[in-house]
């Protein structure tokens, strides 16, 4: 019987790399954005338009649905996969960074992290053996250890960077021991802040314990680009060359191709959706705020040229008048067409990079993107 | 060259009628249910998934897009059609009935209403004649005169209501000498409350003074059903019989039924987008109100046999929990599903008085819908 997953390596053009993740639900053709999808569904937008946008995988955050509905629940509807009817690959979270970095209440000790739950107030608490029983229930295909975070470039200093890091470790350790299925892969993650040894030291350590993939968790905290294509690659001259890397939570378009840059092979980022809601939509040319007075009768599309079902209907005076007029169909079709622009994105790199020419794809990225539309 | 609208009945079974509306922007098999779109958008659903789910003709609020973005944006960029992409036929409402009778503020006189601005709090005027404008400039195919609406079971008794009733014919007569358009139809609006007598006078008046359409306005507003099938009982035998007769803002199943019944043509109603956004479903069996417990992990469908997009692909477990996580993608799915079965029981009309067995099917439908999905 053929391994329920694998990754295999297609081109290299310098460190930058293309490939495709095969899962029992489907393949990932990295490099490759998830959509996120913390409750099981991206904001406002289904499966099939996912899909349509280019979408092959998504990302649920295991906590928030542990919380809500509850992975026995999810369990009994057929797993991410029959509840949410996105059949295509899953990756989950295991929501240790919502609950340690974000909830002021939480008290992180040898065991794992106890909080308040923010649904109920109940006191709860998450271990690296419950993170892994969760998402084993959940049925994702791809799982997260628990690690712990502590800010990049906090106050806090290098001996609690340490401390994290390490604990991180043992954590990893455990999560391993507690796993019980065969058909998901479990990924261990690099801590270290901003710490080029520490994050060298975690590379190693984590790889030595070996996992089916490996994260860069803590990155996109305050540590400028330069820095993080430094820490990115020292964990890459670490890491089995051979297994998926993924870079959580970030980011901007040129943060993405600057990590594809270092070798990273997956992405999230809340990025798309969350400007979508605020009317603020990604183009080739830079950020088009919708709510600039300039879009009010403007019927060109957001993007001309732009693939998407939103380029294809819509005008940028439509979206503004739905953004101000506080109609739920804004946030949607901005989504959609950010959505589309991040998985365009990452299609042309993989092109790039099959062509060798991703340097320059690269650069242009960099240029353009951060610019406002004028 | 044929008339840009017409207006033609083809079966009657008792009092209830089945006909087509032809507008420049095509046709509207009637009995037919408007979904409403207030600012030119159905809260969280698209122009396709509109017309996949058989919708026909919408409605906006002239008043609302007055105020935003203005009906010089709506004009430039191509007027309702344009502007939303909705390419199909448009009815919009003045807007009096929601500054007059929801706005705290509004001061009615004869010259119009007067009223803070929702928006902004400037003064503002709605007049017979700049109602006309406003919808002229809008573009749609279906327009209303401005009226003035006092409750049909009020306190202030029927003095009130005759003046009322009065003025709205005042206004009427304003309004049919300030058209410019030839291309677009413009409905008087029957006033008067509860009171059969008046509302008989304002049909008859109201017919004389010669519109293209009549609406019933100021109903579902206190009266019991009985008394709502009177009240347009009475007013059909004063009105035109060939022109369209338009029910505003009702209702539930069992009042559309009742309505058609009498001979109305055309409805709108926000209960089943309201009625969504708050997990309520519409089914065949009665109504479904997701947040209850038993339907924690219920894999079927919202309505099993229903063919729309919501019941074809997601179980009440999921749109359970995608109400309770919040996620707009929860009301956008429950939207469609009700406008479904709204322009679903409109087919099933226009089906039942085409093969004379309205009164049974009308019966059915007022039998189950009002009860709880057990």
């Amino acid at each position: 019987m053929p391994p329920a997953l694998s990754f295999a390596l297609a081109q290299a053009d310098g460190a930058a790399r293309a490939g495709r993740l095969a899962t029992p639900h489907g393949s990932v053709d990295t490099p490759a954005f998830m959509p996120v999808a913390t409750y099981g569904a991206v904001r406002g937008v289904t499966p099939d338009e996912l899909a349509a946008a280019g979408a092959q995988i998504l990302l649920a955050n295991a906590y928030h649905l542990h919380e809500r509905p509850g992975e026995d629940v999810v369990a009994r509807c057929g797993g991410l996969h029959g509840f949410t009817s996105w059949r295509g690959p899953w990756l989950t979270d295991s929501g240790g960074y919502q609950v340690t970095s974000l909830a002021g209440s939480a008290r992180v000790d040898e065991d794992g992290v106890t909080f308040a739950s923010p649904v109920d107030g109940t006191r709860r608490q998450l271990t690296p053996e419950s993170a892994v029983a969760i998402q084993e229930a959940l049925g994702s295909d791809l799982a997260m250890v628990l690690d712990e975070c502590v800010p990049a470039t906090g106050e806090a200093g290098a001996a609690r960077g340490r401390a994290a890091m390490e604990r991180t470790l043992r954590w990893a350790e455990r999560a391993r021991r507690a796993r019980r299925r065969s058909d998901q892969w479990l990924f261990g993650i690099v801590q270290g802040g901003a710490d080029a040894a520490l994050r060298r030291a975690s590379a190693r350590a984590t790889g030595e314990l070996g996992f089916d993939g490996y994260a860069h968790g803590g990155l996109g905290l305050g540590e400028d680009a330069a820095a993080r294509r430094d820490l990115l690659a020292v964990a890459h001259e670490e890491l089995p060359a051979a297994a998926p890397r993924y870079l959580m939570g970030l980011g901007r378009p040129s943060d993405l191709v600057d990590a594809i840059a270092a070798g990273v092979d997956l992405f999230d980022c809340v990025l798309p959706t969350r400007h979508a809601r605020h009317g603020v939509l990604f183009t080739r040319d830079g950020l088009l705020r919708l709510r600039n007075a300039r879009y009010r009768d403007d019927a060109l599309p957001p993007e001309p040229g732009c693939d998407c079902p939103t380029c294809a209907r819509f005008s940028r005076a439509y979206l503004r008048h739905l953004l101000r007029a506080g109609e739920s169909l804004a946030g949607r079709l901005a989504s959609l067409h950010n959505l589309r622009f991040y998985l365009r994105l990452m299609a042309e790199s993989r092109a790039a990079i099959r062509d060798h020419r991703f340097d320059a794809y690269r650069a242009e990225v960099a240029l353009r993107s951060g610019a406002e539309l004028s």
